[in-house]
């Protein structure tokens, strides 16, 4: 980022950054929030919409929702209101392949987007945008879409069905769709650089592609971008995404009222932090701080043993006496995302606040609970083909 | 256009406007191309290069280079060296599509590039733009493409054979042609905003679409963007065009250096001044400052004699005695572009500068010269079916 793109995008020192391009806190317990959501002008995920959600969809709230992780919507009602009508909706998700192996933190979307498909039994749309990896970065055209292969398969493994699901990646699927190509022209028309200036921090000196990119990960939340599936029908779009996502879709949402189309609805996520610490999510491009999808169950004790940032005191006695601080911890906070179970959660707190838990016993029942969800995926992993792979990419009717 | 665009264009008020949007020139005479090279630093076409054309092709050259009707070149040595060497390169040219019936002037590259096809034996390929038309006026994609479609029907009947002639527009071919994408966006990533903002003048308050909309222009440069016809070898590309496009091809042309692919040569012609005078080029928009290629014998004939504007004098016997000016009379010009016949334009141009022929049978000789050119061409249009029209946008080999 230019020295621009920063000012334009943080107001103040004291904020975090969060935009497609960097997440970093300031403070040891992470991301405020609370804080982003009123930047964002987004809205809190409030008991009230949750105890909603399970009453239009008739089943208990994903932990994800119950913990907040993921934390701020826009217009999810609409989208209940769509459910409850009888009525159907897509959703949409995707990736920014950056390297050929993803870490844990980047299935948290794609594992809460398959319980969404789940609960509502709804068509998935999921974009690939290796394009936006040779703006952004000096990749090669070969290189970029290889990646989006690998991650594919990767996201398949969360456990996809080609019944309901279409993966695509932009540099070989906007050469095949007329359609979504005239939906990016749509969208090219509504949109000013001074708006991309202002919502994504775009200078004088960015490269014409960026400037444009907006564009591309807009389209995919209007469902005439893909006839072979909607039969140019306009349904309605909910896009579960990390937050750092949103300023796309700030933007499409204005351009969508402009084209008298559905505003897409929004679900945001939290970011799984590094193992050094919540000021920084998880990043492939650092191995020590993220536990990826093809560790060893060792790789993964190693990691978490020696670098997950601890909550607790420096002395055992000072432990015992004082306790842990669940705020910081990243073992405990890798377990609101991945141990499912609230009342052995809630204990683990107790004893680890009060000191009766040790960080070395903590570290350990983390190890024991993402290990066997690491081993269930490489399992599933080891039999996405190449074949099964093109089948989701294959442009066809989905199930509606 | 805006005050910004305007004042990056026209470095000073007495300067002709030459840009993709806008051509107006200052002096009755019309444009003076000889200072528009100098201002685009594109070379002329003079004698020694004619002479070199026709002894490298074995041709006489076609009178709109004798004439100095295509005036302007860039690189077309490195053409003529290709070609001696007995190598292959291929011709690529376009159109943005404006309006359901194309004029005479929109004529005058594709009769010269049908002619350079035939002289050299290479493809060609034809851009209609129509997602250009789509981000630059009030138009709906739907009716966009049926521009496209009726005005590459006229394009057809000016001669050209499905056996080595490629046409597509943008709305539906990007979405067919992954390469192309592909090209694109390499064009993107080397092109910043501030290069687009000096070559094309675009400003903060300019859509997104127009910014990237010169990569789109340029890619068809390459001949990697049309695998179908080339199998991925890199030929040599002449472009044949009006000099307005010029800046596309100024870019594209910086772009290939950095991308290793081989500049594309220009060709570059001058206007077909409008009826009422050559300081303006003949425009769609204005059905009485054109004729169009659907125009009746009747029309042809009312519009020369009622509009063409005249070098002639007041009177007769003003005329007899002082002789009219062929520099200015649009009559005279258009035999200059129509007239094949060298030594009858001398004997014309000399007897109405010596006041022998008077404006009204001037009139006469440019309606008897035009007229069976468009009733031939009608001919050839009617023929053109919908069947016909498809077989030319097939993605399919070529003859190379």
């Amino acid at each position: 980022m230019t020295e621009e793109q920063i000012s334009a995008l943080s107001v103040d020192e004291e904020e975090d950054v969060v935009d497609p391009w960097n997440v970093t806190g300031k403070s040891e317990a992470g991301i405020d929030y609370d804080k982003l959501i009123k930047r964002f002008g987004s809205q809190k995920i409030d008991d009230e919409l949750i105890a909603r959600f399970e009453k239009v969809t008739g089943k208990k709230a994903h932990h994800f929702l119950r913990r907040g992780i993921f934390f701020s919507h826009r217009d999810l009602h609409n989208i209940l209101n769509v459910h409850e009508a009888g009525k159907k909706f897509y959703l949409y998700t995707g990736r920014g392949p950056s390297s050929d192996s993803m870490h844990i933190g980047h299935m948290i979307p794609f594992m809460f987007t398959k319980w969404l498909q789940e609960v509502f039994d709804v068509p998935l749309i999921i974009q690939l945008t290796d394009d936006e990896k040779i703006l952004w970065r000096d990749i090669k055209v070969e290189d970029a879409r290889k990646m989006a292969y690998n991650n594919a398969k990767d996201i398949i493994a969360v456990g996809f069905d080609t019944a309901n699901t279409f993966i695509f990646n932009d540099l070989d699927f906007i050469g095949q769709c007329p359609e979504f190509y005239q939906n990016m022209l749509r969208i090219q028309k509504c949109v000013t650089f001074n708006q991309v200036k202002g919502i994504f921090g775009f200078g004088d000196s960015d490269v014409i592609g960026k400037i444009t990119f907006p564009s591309i990960e807009a389209a995919p939340a209007f469902s005439t971008s893909f006839p072979f599936i909607f039969d140019n029908k306009v349904l309605p779009c909910l896009v579960p995404c990390a937050i750092d996502q949103d300023p796309y879709f700030r933007m499409t949402r204005d351009v969508a009222a402009r084209l008298k189309m559905p505003k897409p609805s929004l679900l945001h996520a939290s970011f799984l932090p590094a193992l050094q610490g919540a000021q920084n999510k998880m990043s492939a491009s650092d191995p020590n701080a993220s536990i990826f999808l093809n560790d060893t169950p060792k790789q993964i004790k190693n990691k978490i043993n020696k670098y997950a940032f601890s909550g607790g005191q420096a002395t055992v006695e000072e432990h015992r006496l004082k306790g842990g601080n669940t705020d910081v911890d990243i073992s405990y906070k890798y377990l609101t995302f991945f141990l499912e179970d609230d009342d052995k959660l809630a204990e683990i707190k107790k004893q680890y606040e009060s000191g009766e838990l040790l960080t070395g016993e903590l570290k350990k029942i983390a190890i024991d609970t993402i290990t066997p969800i690491i081993q269930d995926y490489q399992a599933r992993r080891a039999k996405v083909t190449d074949e099964l792979m093109k089948e989701f990419f294959k442009l066809r009717k989905l199930n509606i």
